[in-house]
């Protein structure tokens, strides 16, 4: 750890966690009541108003507290028992070569195989999308504009599309011109643009730990090294140790999903956004943001992306419909970072040329009819819903001394096995022969320090046969 | 041009073309008369069969015999007057360090405006395109399929749609299995995967003289150097130099278009298609085979695809349904050389991921059905006589000394105006001025060769505006 000081700012959260516990455990605060409010707690405990905002937030995410929109934070009714899953360990940073792409590739195979539970994707149940309406509306687009249908489409995107999605971002704060936007497919290729353009071979990337394996991935094809910083599930990744990092290497840009980090359920807090936009802005390094899962909030408004805080165009953001509406359809999109523009666009002539015209024009006319918004409601609401079931069977069938992260977003559990039970690779090929798919939370990291994690999807509607696949996990996770 | 020897052989070739020249001008051979076999006039002229067989090619090429499936060579009834396009000047080749984006770039800017009339693009009229059966058979899809076509399908592309390429194959003389096939957004991110796979930055790929320009903006996207390669209008490009070049030389991969190149229309017949992959097994130098045109041709079965003469693995095949089906619906696909499937496979991952499912399953639908069939046979009808209309309207319009291919298949006229003329260049920029596009020559190599050549469209439907256009052009380029 030479020339290495580790964050001190957790210590500053613990005061206020631990009032609020002692308060709950000696019944001055029942369950169902109101919490101090943040300026209260920040008060009595001597802390900042944004110390007590993040101490709140991880109690949140503990399943301790419940925040209610414009009313603040509640004991919850129901804990599920369920400890929080924990920071990853801190480590030496170190520039890493990636060479994970075999491990995922095997991982990846074994879940995309027929007859396989797949707990271990990132989709949600086909029952929960609204197949039938969008292949209504596509079919509709085909009746009346069968000529612009059948043929090419501007390579930046259809406009209506273009138009529909600017409108979209100013939701999450963006204020962004169509013609500035970029459509893809699916974000995979927003995503893969922006590292072609923003880096070369062999340069360093800055992501989370633990991050999307696929970053991993498309990291390793691009030839290009990677530096981690932990993400705590709470609150995303560490500035401080953002900054260390910045500080030592020679970063060529940052991969981060802050909103809903895949797989820790992670939502930086806006001022952190800010911050961190702020940090890059002053280093010149650009930030590509992930902001796939940002339509998926379970509760209020979605947050504000990074993009929200940037006035010098530092970050490019890239987001896609695959998650929340037609993963078929790879409708994706790119908003380039300052200057980037031209040179993005000028890639995607050279990598698919244009994308599908008439899947452009439907998309963009189910979001035009506002069916989108409506399918958000009742889908986050579903999604919300089988997180919390998800949690509790895991608190019931999986061994004591398992903890779990509690997202208010996206659709991935991260569970933490204790010390005493399989790791969770043993438990991802025990559960493979049996024909259950979960993702072992080594795909996650450069290190072995995710080898007692792994990741559930609960976008699988809750049904019986879940349910026996989470007791039967449980069982195979013992010794 | 020290310690580098041109080709020989068009001397040989010249032989044959006098020799049926002075048959017809002396009456020996009235129009519309069967022509000497090309056994008989090899035999009287004493060169080999091949060169005899390259001979008629050139003589049909140039208008003045025409070949009729089953029954040999015609002098043809009505020669349009005009004289073929000429093999490119021989030129010292070298290496050439790709930087023609930017003209690329505005040229295409101007010909995708709109109003001006697209006869600089590579494109067919809509309505000679199956918009609305195809959109009917799509909508029927989505109503048949809804769940499945909203959903992820497989990373190498719908098995349905790899079955019915697989059989298209086949009548190009490929045999691949289904499994072996990956489908792609348009021949575009074919063409880029395979160009990622099999060269890096710096490396040098071998192309033809003239080429399509989108190759070379691809080219230089991706940090390549170039070496050019003369293609003859009606053979293609010299074996004799490509040999030649291979020897002086380090090249990564060679990109062709052996079935109608554009611009200039060329066929390689299918000994020289065996001879190159010959060529290239033996010097283990991969060719990406870019056969977009293949099922554009006029009369009897396509030709053989260079892919169908390898046995040991050298060509990766890449094409599309874009030029003949459904430009918007960027169906795509690429058949990998030995060994390559896997990492072409995983860039396909990194890269768009997934390809839209419904269309795939829609464009597979309208194959397994015969429509794609039927659709050829009309569309392959009226591209030939709007070639020949084309052909006929320059040989009417433009100034004396005007030579221009005569292509057998593609869209593509090849036009070379003469020395006292305005240049390509300067045509284009006049004609831009008044709504109308073409494709200056310079767009299609590296050097100045090409700058008395124009690239027309003849996927336009004949109709006044375009005939007026071309009289327009035809003044525009006196003088």
């Amino acid at each position: 750890m030479a020339g290495y000081r580790g964050p001190a700012e957790p210590l500053r959260y613990q005061i206020v966690e631990q009032r609020i516990v002692a308060l709950i455990e000696s019944g001055a605060l029942a369950p169902g009541t109101k919490a101090p409010s943040l300026r209260e707690t920040a008060q009595s405990t001597g802390v900042s108003l944004t110390t007590a905002t993040q101490a709140y937030a991880i109690l949140e995410q503990r399943g301790v507290l419940e925040a209610r929109p414009r009313s603040g934070y509640f004991v919850r009714r129901q804990p599920d028992n369920l400890p929080s899953a924990g920071t990853p360990q801190s480590e030496e940073p170190a520039v890493h070569v990636v060479r994970r792409g075999e491990l995922i590739r095997r991982a990846m195979d074994v879940m995309g195989r027929e007859g396989i539970l797949p707990l271990g994707l990132a989709q949600v149940s086909p029952e929960l999308l609204p197949d039938k309406d969008m292949g209504r509306v596509l079919a509709s687009v085909l009746r009346r504009q069968p000529t612009r249908s059948a043929n090419y489409g501007q390579v930046a995107g259809c406009p209506e599309l273009r138009s529909q999605i600017a409108r979209r971002l100013a939701l999450a704060g963006v204020s962004a011109a169509p013609e500035e936007l970029i459509t893809t497919c699916g974000a995979t290729e927003a995503l893969s643009m922006a590292l072609r353009v923003l880096t070369h071979p062999g340069d360093t990337v800055l992501i989370a730990a633990p991050t999307y394996h696929f970053f991993l991935q498309m990291i390793e094809v691009l030839g290009l090294r990677v530096v981690e910083i932990p993400s705590h599930p709470a609150t995303g990744i560490s500035l401080h140790e953002l900054t260390a990092a910045l500080d030592r290497f020679s970063i060529a840009a940052c991969v981060l999903s802050p909103t809903w980090n895949n797989p820790d359920g992670s939502l930086m807090a806006a001022d952190d956004k800010r911050a961190l936009v702020e940090i890059l802005t002053a280093r010149n390094v650009p930030l590509i943001e992930d902001d796939v899962y940002g339509d998926i909030t379970f509760q209020g408004a979605r947050p504000p992306a990074c993009k929200a805080f940037d006035r010098h165009g530092v970050v490019t953001l890239v987001s896609s419909f695959s998650k929340a509406l037609a993963p078929g359809y790879r409708t994706g999109y790119l908003l380039p970072g300052q200057g980037l523009g031209g040179r993005m666009l000028e890639l995607k002539a050279m990598t698919t040329f244009a994308s599908v015209t008439p899947v452009e024009l439907a998309v963009a006319e189910y979001l035009e009819k506002g069916l989108y918004e409506r399918h958000l409601l009742r889908l986050n609401r579903a999604l919300r819903e089988q997180v919390d079931a998800m949690r509790a069977a895991v608190a019931q069938y999986f061994p004591p001394g398992t903890r779990a992260t509690h997202p208010r977003g996206g659709f991935m559990l991260w569970v933490e096995l204790p010390e005493d039970a399989a790791t969770g690779t043993t438990l991802y090929h025990r559960a493979a022969a049996e024909g259950i798919g979960i993702s072992p939370g080594m795909l996650f990291g450069m290190t072995d320090r995710f080898e007692r994690f792994v990741r559930l999807n609960c976008g699988l509607v809750m049904n019986e046969e879940v349910r026996r696949s989470i007791k039967r996990l449980g069982q195979l996770a013992r010794g």
